[in-house]
């Protein structure tokens, strides 16, 4: 099998995400471990998901996703795996997926039951080291996805925000996700806008014209539209950050006019 | 020999931690290395030591723990490696051992005093890439403990803080550690409160009753106990920060009382 | 070939640095990958090029330094390829490589425009992990520099802040980069500082008497100099921030009075 991508909420003061890699390497000395993000707002499933989104296509086929955003650990919440033609995936059953659920056909999903695929001790606050880790471990090592519980069906999933069109045939969508950069990712592909259409975007009282190739084809300190790097609409600011300067953030509505 | 886990103070804004991959891969271009945790508070030698004490027992027995918060470094603070039979620890001697010297029984321990597994120059305020990687790489290659310098007794260490009987018969702790979600990680192991005891945990003029299986098992917002992923009683808020609801942290004095 | 090592802008909380392992998995399984620095403020070139100028000597020299701070990603800006006697170098043409450039003969230097070498798709906003990953992966496979591109000459670099003699005979320096501790790393090197020689350092209206050998050999609180481990004058404060206390960052003066 291929690399552990880990992607998680454990944040880097404490030893949370360290631990998984022990955890691993018990289990599979010779895994080969990434650490793709361990910043997602705590508990924010939907940020964990999202950010899953951008990545798991860029990993080989055979890597196995551990993805823990589980505020729900301890509670009846079950725990799963999934596998696809891009990847298998490793988490609570709690949306976290819900991106790769839209998107990727799945070939077997299996609820996590079997104990001898877990630590001798499960705690009831911290199954990313007691049970997720060691599945990924072992699936890693070759165990079936059939060997760690019975087949499932209905994975817990929200609905990923759809853009819609307005009585007046715009487009109405919406701010996914806030990058580092304080771009403001919308959830409007850029197939959706006919090229050499001029667009108009309307967010937070300010309409943006055109869509530009880059950051670089702005002036500093100016608002544009371009499509960024996951091929969705991307509000941002030449060097500096458009969530900042337009004081918005996940969640904000954006409308979009294209038109002659 | 195992892999080679870094837990250290040293952020993620300059290439101090990156360096000490670059030191290792130079003389064992094979080493596994993870990258536990480098967001221990700048010089805070007890939360280095607290984080290392949750992180150890997960990793494999052949694994060495370099393990660099250095406020002392250059001076005549002595450099350590020490031998138990869960892992293998290269650290200053200043206490951030501590936990693992009140745990783990010591196989074997020396100073670090021979130049030849150091690089050529040793700086006088960057021994973690001069001194500790290149030992901890050498130790990854097979060079045995005693090669590296002189046996030695009694290391720098602290007293890991006991909780002890009040006159009244209640239990008095403290809080070890806030993590990254906000816990109040305490002294007080689990095993101390017996079983279908009823228990109230007094903590900056609040009274929180019993104890919960997992943090699902409360209110949004509501301030909980349970027994924490290391095995003692942690303070929580749910989907929330129970350090900012209390405005409290480490330090801050427990008292229990377990009666029916 | 050796480890990529990465070097980013990109942060902790997207995916951005996570993905490049992946892209690079999928071309070469077997590439040792080490996170050097992923949290280089948002595109500040000069910071990206200080904090390589600290690690890359303390790689392998057959390591690739993927480094990426690339705020004008998308427009007419070069992609390189730099190769010297200490390592190879892959980044935007923008002046992240000055400090390199400023210290190795280059052996060889190409424009990266074999699209072969990339992803598929380019897209105009993110060639870290559409053009630079990809390219660092085929160079680890063993592909030659000259296959990547034309030779080039001329790269954009920026002048490396130097130290000059001021008309009264003192040395007129700066500060160039501030760390996580907050020291105030100049760019003094330590030789020119005559051993024995008293020395004043006079910064943000303090005068500071002295180069201790180490953090230790002050007081709590107390503002010194030494020479930093990168074999330049820093100014510190003992478990503290030099940073805080003086009120100043990068591009702040300093001034040498060197004498008996």
């Amino acid at each position: 099998m291929g690399p552990i991508a880990l992607l998680t909420d454990f944040g880097t003061r404490d030893g949370y995400a360290g631990v998984l890699h022990g955890d691993i390497l018990c289990i599979n000395p010779a895994a080969v471990i990434v650490d793709v993000c361990h910043d997602i707002p705590a508990q924010d499933i939907r940020a964990g998901a999202f950010v899953l989104s951008t990545v798991y296509r860029y990993f080989p086929e055979d890597t196995i996703h551990l993805v823990i955003v589980d505020p729900g650990v301890g509670s009846e919440r079950r725990a799963i795996a999934v596998r696809t033609a891009v990847g298998t995936f490793v988490a609570p059953d709690n949306g976290v997926l819900s991106y790769v659920f839209a998107r990727e056909p799945v070939r077997a999903m299996v609820q996590l039951t079997e104990p001898r695929y877990w630590r001798a001790v499960l705690s009831h606050t911290f199954h990313g080291r007691d049970l997720f880790a060691p599945v990924a471990a072992h699936l890693s090592l070759g165990v079936e996805l059939a060997e760690l519980g019975p087949a499932m069906q209905d994975p817990v999933r929200f609905t990923v925000p759809q853009v819609r069109a307005t009585r007046e045939g715009n487009l109405h969508g919406e701010v996914l996700h806030v990058d580092r950069f304080g771009n403001l990712v919308t959830n409007v592909p850029a197939e959706l806008v006919p090229a050499g259409q001029l667009l108009r975007l309307q967010i937070a009282g300010r309409e943006l014209r055109g869509v530009r190739r880059a950051y670089a084809h702005a002036s500093d300190g100016e608002l544009l539209v371009l499509v960024g790097s996951s091929g969705y609409l991307e509000v941002a600011v030449r060097n500096g950050s458009a969530a900042d300067t337009l004081g918005t953030g996940r969640g904000t509505e954006v409308e979009l006019i294209v038109g002659s």
